[in-house]
């Protein structure tokens, strides 16, 4: 693993170089992106069949998954991961109802009645992947705080194959209660969803990941439609000193490792001796994974100990950094909360391994990477609604108020907005 | 004006056809942008000053705005404007307050602790237009929620001119709580904010209106750092019946049109006879108006009177156009508030005349256009905050979840997922 050592700013200095990714368009993905879905929006379902037959070889007759097919899906899936998975959901839907928000009502002026109200999105799009990056867990994620914000129709779309969409998916998407499925993915079904087809419905959002396909169609699409973030490769920060266990860390770091060869693992602790424990035991742990070769691929590109003298340096480089999780492996951890300004996830203590938030806390695992968290937030109910202002006031507190709008009116050369008020006094 | 009649089907075929519009990306403009980025992230401050010469003809010395010329331009300001803008600043913090949320905590299961941060984002740009478009109001409504939310520096960026930026803006800034001012506009200062230069720091979040250049440069930096929506030509739906005032419609119809010949100004009604009325109050309230020939050309091109059968339908319709700002012009029209989904911002009663909620109200005036009230919301305190979850687990909340996590852990595939919690059992 890469070092870092020094004073707060020149590691600081050395992160920006490093850490920073500036997206770089890749403008031939682009322009095939931009043909596909200008096919889409020409030939709706005809295209989409023409490209599962070029990209998936699939020859589709239906877009869509009966009913039947996906509850067969579901009782072939072993009854402890239904259970594990209906636990999860459980622990999903009762964090996120504390997200939900209520119409808010402003009265402190009479004649004037102002508020807000939380409306739900109509209808949502989640592009879930297909192959060995088909994840049940993200079905849950990406499903469940649409339905707690109140989204009337979910639809999912997923690449197809010739050995169908993968049981377990079936099951998540049953159990999260998804509405729909179509099987089709990559740009058309991004595509088919900001713009309908004859089988498929426009959404209003999209959420999910995807490969680079997706991504570029989601970035092409936003506007016509809502979209959630571009999610980079995974990323995980640990905070450790001296009394952390490096068993735990190397763990915890290498479960991150060993998702993507561009997946990055950074340990920041003020112990040399922790540090150099945590690189034996990293490579003790390596030899036995069957993701081995990912993982230790992803460790000696991404993977980065720095090492800081105190406690508030290690705050400091860390929100720098703006992990997408976080650990914090300090005696008293809750006492350092205050110290945070960006992670998309944290987790205290030495029991709150990060794959806990994967799978089970339900707390969201759809978060902000790249150092996105100085502005992203986890995938949450909040993406899922909308606000409408309301505004109502009375003659006499319109009149009490227009001299002030026609003056601003005026001053900004828009005539016809000071005449709207003033006509009402005429 | 355009007139369409009919079944509520027909009428949503026909706006469907109508009033979508799709995104027609401009592949050259796209591409000048990119190189504009590219150059100001390779030559900083150097590049700003040469696009200044180039787009604004003016060679710059100082990219930053003294406190001195910002308290002198302050100055100049008539006293009325200063206090009709000081009178709506008021009102905007006391409206945006209400949406300040709190960190959550959960502790429903034994030795679980869940919860939400809420934070704010460290340091936001606004960009402000020039020229005619300079709107002080765009100002406020642009940089308080940013000031409730807690972001501690705010930048103002706008394009330089020979007469320097105009004193009212300066005053605007001022009065809002603007902490530094740069002289720069376009692509390149949204470049400037995206990346940071020598003079200008990385923001976190780039907001505020701008013209096709400033528009595509968020476009392309989104990611790099957070962008509010892409606002689009400003629109008004209003929705009335017989028993509303022709003189205030026409008014309020006009006082949209008067912003852009791309402005859209539509009427959902039940009433052909008010209808008709409008269409003459507008032709006669056209005749005086200073911004008569953009007034005119707006209604001629994009102007809507829709007829509907029923109050029902016209709500199902004004749902699909999802308007920017929505006027409720009928008898108790509270009492229609929960027909209402889609809309950005809603004045409700014949003396809610929209311009109120463009200077005074205190509701915020940057709003979801083009239909996008579907799946965006007016800017508010949300946008300037993120949210960080917050995990802890005891050793024995971790046994209990243990055997869960890792059955799903191992059906994706990701053994060392497993292994980071089981590790902590041996």
């Amino acid at each position: 693993m890469k070092w870092l050592k020094g004073e707060t700013t020149e590691i600081l200095r050395a992160l920006n170089k490093d850490v920073r990714m500036i997206q770089k368009d890749n403008q031939q993905i682009e322009e095939q992106v931009r043909q596909i879905i200008q096919q889409v929006i020409q030939n709706g379902d005809q295209a989409l069949k023409v490209y599962s037959k070029k990209f998936d070889q699939v020859e589709l007759q239906n877009l869509s998954l009966s009913q039947e097919t996906i509850t067969l899906g579901y009782q072939r899936v072993e009854k402890e991961v239904i259970a594990a998975l209906e636990a999860a959901k459980e622990n999903i839907i009762s964090y996120h109802q504390k997200q939900k928000q209520y119409d808010f009502m402003d009265t402190e002026k009479s004649g004037v009645l102002r508020g807000q109200l939380v409306l739900p999105l109509a209808r949502v799009g989640v592009y879930v992947p297909g192959g060995t990056a088909a994840y049940p867990s993200s079905v849950l994620m990406n499903v469940l705080p649409a339905k707690i914000a109140g989204v009337k129709e979910i639809i999912m779309v997923t690449p197809p194959s010739k050995e169908g969409v993968p049981d377990v998916i079936l099951a998540a998407a049953k159990i999260a209660g998804v509405d729909k499925i179509f099987q089709i993915g990559g740009a058309q079904s991004i595509a088919a969803l900001a713009y309908g087809t004859e089988t498929i419905p426009k959404v209003d959002k999209i959420v999910g990941p995807g490969n680079i396909y997706v991504a570029t169609a989601k970035k092409q699409v936003f506007g016509t439609v809502g979209i959630d973030m571009i999610a980079g490769p995974s990323e995980i920060g640990i905070i450790a000193d001296e009394t952390a266990n490096p068993i735990y860390i190397a763990a915890d770091l290498l479960s991150q490792a060993e998702h993507d060869t561009l997946a990055r693992a950074i340990l920041v602790t003020n112990s040399v001796a922790l540090a150099e424990q945590v690189e034996i035991e990293m490579d003790r742990q390596l030899e036995t994974l069957p993701r081995k070769e990912i993982a230790e691929q992803s460790i000696k590109n991404n993977g980065l100990i720095i090492v800081a003298s105190t406690i508030s340096a290690m705050f400091t480089i860390m929100n720098e950094i703006a992990p997408e999780h976080l650990e914090v492996q300090l005696e008293d951890p809750i006492s350092y909360l205050h110290e945070i300004k960006n992670a998309g996830s944290i987790f205290l203590g030495e029991y709150a391994s990060e794959p806990v938030g994967d799978y089970f806390s339900g707390t969201n695992h759809v978060l902000p990477t790249s150092g996105t968290a100085k502005f992203y937030s986890p995938l949450s109910v909040y993406d899922f609604v909308k606000y409408s202002q309301v505004t109502y006031y009375t003659k006499d507190a319109l009149a009490e108020a227009k001299e002030a709008i026609a003056l601003l009116a005026r001053k900004e050369g828009l005539e016809a907005h000071a005449r709207a008020v003033e006509c009402r006094f005429e």
